[in-house]
């Protein structure tokens, strides 16, 4: 049934990969709107965007009209190190299901931090070197991004501080001392190195922590010491501009083969994986050179797409970060917490809201125990431990790949498997021992979150 | 200074990847010493190891005469789902070093197992279900081997039955929770499902077992079952001829680029990853086509090759295995409870063994915080967390690599880096928390093993 000429994992030639990222922001029609200063209400500026940010980083976020940014010859010499990422022809998972459908998936995994966040780790830690800065600060809640943003830092000889929430902190050693391998301070936030720190434990002595807290200290600690900036892992155009490498990637060993997917299907969280993965795909879908079905999957215990509105919101929960135009919950939205299995963000990308928006994206949501039986299924045929957050992806392909055999369609199907799950054995532990329960939103759980947003005229 | 017209990582295509596997005793000179029944002390034949072991296994184990076997095409099927794996030019690590060596390392990581280990398991679990076997009982300490006898089995839809040693499985939950993911059964070791480990917990109640504990138990689990056999994922003939892939594929990948190795490094344990690199390299040194240094590397903590003697002893602690001619520290032998870095066996498998007696291998041992230094220097640089196993390689080679600073010569180093070391963050914290101590042992310490060696004519 399957055609063997294309070999199970296509590998690109080094002299077949992107000298340049895609800004598919410079083919939308519509463009994402601007970031809002969350005190004037007015689009922020690269002069007010420049303590917080690296000033390359801020140039990248606000130019929507150039199509493509080389990548430094640094950037694509470390790129060398861990990519091209395969682009798997799932062959044993075909036949395994009996489906006329050809699956596909470009496969992020494969380097230590364990997903495709170092893409964008190491462009961030490059202009941040280049300008001379000492060092930057991030977040991180699950510990990719913080783990992707060592090893870059690493690399470049830049220090690295990292505020981690405080309860992933001592759930997930780890992951903290993987950071710590690559030379990186890990702080458990909320802490008392900053002001912001030392006011939340003073108002709760017990907490765990949150993103929103940990991102309030990063940017405080990068504000106040010379030399540092603070970086964002997702949502942040730039972030998706890097992460165009994985679709242009896919898109060059499709088109070498001849293959013209039918589907494209990646989970969103922020949307720096999926914005990547289909930033070429929609760029020739906006201008008419082809089509191609496009399907964001959400969990139901985060649906920003399928249930947020479409509206100006803050990016943090600490309501100090910018405002941005997108499907958001409410800054003060939290999944509750039995839901496990990431993409935990309140608000969305603003290119893919837009995309959303315009029609241009379909959406859709998935519940985690769905999730965690489609990752079991996938690892036991195709010999990967899925994250959580990639199997979102891997949930709606298995669907759809099952629905040919019914149809008898022969579908080319193409998903996104961001990342391994090495460091969330704990969640699959819940699910093996039938531990797991479901978290769905109420509608009132909703309007409480969407009543707290800000009225902006946009 | 680098000759980048060598990629970064050198992927075979499918259509270059090795179609038989290589067995090196065929063109040894002096074959390794027959395994001796631990009663009678005749030679094992194919009769009495056929309760234990698969059928076709016991005839690789025996043959030391054909050079190649076919490897079966649904092996090979598998193989492609993560292999090639990549030799990979480790420019970025040269540079860093400022050495004008060339560093090659064979990379077998970028699998869920973790290692090399799948390679074997691949096999094994193949010819089980080929001999219409239920299921398949192993032992496994880290769980590297576990790990991917579980995704063997899972993909021919074999029975596991996975004996782990009680600390390790409390000790990394999150390895077990792999194993059950790819539906095997794992218990700790000993357990009260066998003779063998009731006894032992009668007389221990508090034990945290043993790999030889472990060894005993699924020995006796696959022997009373109907339908079962025990496998092995390291030491024995089968699993050198299986791990020659890693050769084969690296000698091919070298070839490709005309590219001759001065020396080829690789941790031993009981030397399965050791001998399938070497495998293809030491038979042409043998038949005097080519020559290579061939160096490898043991823990100070359990200096099989550099202090053991070479004689027949027992398999394991248990004493209820076969004895095999090889190096050995006495099977009652057990590195110190700090010794954190994994290659902790007692014995080297028996090819090895011989080669080393012959003269054709070096052996050197290195300090686990030596070990641990490097594996950090190396992660920072080319982006790989490695296992602590794999980082005694590693070791080496740096400083080989050093050396070459001061002499000037351009050495081509190629070692093997058999896996990630994910699942030991714990070794890794001790280290950064300036906690990790070395364990030498003293000749008295030695002299007690070697003490307990039965005595054999051979």
């Amino acid at each position: 049934m399957s055609d063997k000429k294309i070999p199970y994992k296509i590998y690109l030639e080094e002299s077949e990969m992107p000298t340049a990222w895609y800004n598919l922001r410079a083919d939308m029609k519509h463009k994402p709107a601007p970031l809002l200063d969350p005190i004037t209400k007015k689009p922020m500026t690269a002069e007010a965007l420049a303590p917080v940010f690296c000033d390359e980083l801020i140039r990248q976020e606000l130019d929507d009209t150039t199509p493509f940014f080389e990548i430094p010859e640094e950037i694509r010499s470390f790129y060398k190190m861990y990519r091209p990422s395969p682009l798997v022809r799932a062959y044993c998972l075909e036949e395994k299901l009996g489906t006329p459908a050809k699956i596909y998936y470009k496969f992020e995994g494969n380097n230590t931090s364990g997903s495709h966040k170092l893409n964008s780790a190491i462009a961030q830690a490059y202009y941040a070197k280049k300008q001379g800065l000492v060092g930057v600060t991030t977040e991180t809640g699950a510990g990719q991004w913080g783990t992707a943003l060592s090893m870059a830092c690493s690399y470049f000889g830049l220090d690295c501080k990292v505020y981690m929430v405080k309860g992933s902190y001592e759930l997930k050693p780890f992951r903290r001392e993987v950071m710590r391998t690559y030379g990186a301070s890990v702080t458990p936030s909320p802490s008392t190195e900053t002001e912001v720190g030392r006011r939340i434990l003073a108002e709760h002595p017990g907490t765990s922590g949150s993103l929103g807290c940990a991102i309030s200290e990063a940017v405080e600690t990068a504000t106040k010491h010379e030399g540092y900036r603070y970086v964002l892992g997702s949502v942040l155009n730039q972030v998706m501009l890097h992460q165009s490498i994985i679709g242009l990637e896919t898109k060059t060993a499709l088109d070498k083969y001849g293959i013209h997917p039918d589907v494209i299907i990646g989970c969103a969280g922020g949307g720096s994986n999926l914005g990547g993965l289909i930033a070429p795909f929609m760029g020739e879908k906006i201008r008419g050179e082809a089509d191609y079905r496009i399907i964001a999957v959400e969990p139901v215990a985060c649906p920003t797409l399928t249930r947020g509105v479409f509206a100006y919101d803050y990016c943090d929960t600490g309501m100090v970060c910018p405002l941005a135009k997108m499907y958001t919950l409410g800054s003060h939205f939290m999944p509750a917490a039995n839901h496990a299995g990431g993409l935990r963000y309140h608000g969305m990308s603003t290119s893919l809201s837009q995309l959303r928006a315009d029609g241009l994206m379909e959406a859709t949501s998935v519940s985690q125990t769905d999730v965690f039986a489609a990752a079991e299924e996938f690892a036991r045929v195709e010999g990967i431990l899925p994250a959580p957050e990639s199997a979102h992806a891997i949930k709606v392909a298995l669907d759809m790949a099952k629905e040919c055999i019914v149809t008898g369609e022969e579908k080319t199907i193409v998903f996104g498997l961001t990342g391994t799950g090495y460091f969330d054995m704990m969640s699959y532990e819940k699910f093996h021992n039938g531990q797991m329960t479901d978290y769905i939103p109420t509608d009132e759980d909703l309007a409480a979150g969407f009543a707290r947003l800000p009225s902006i005229d946009s």
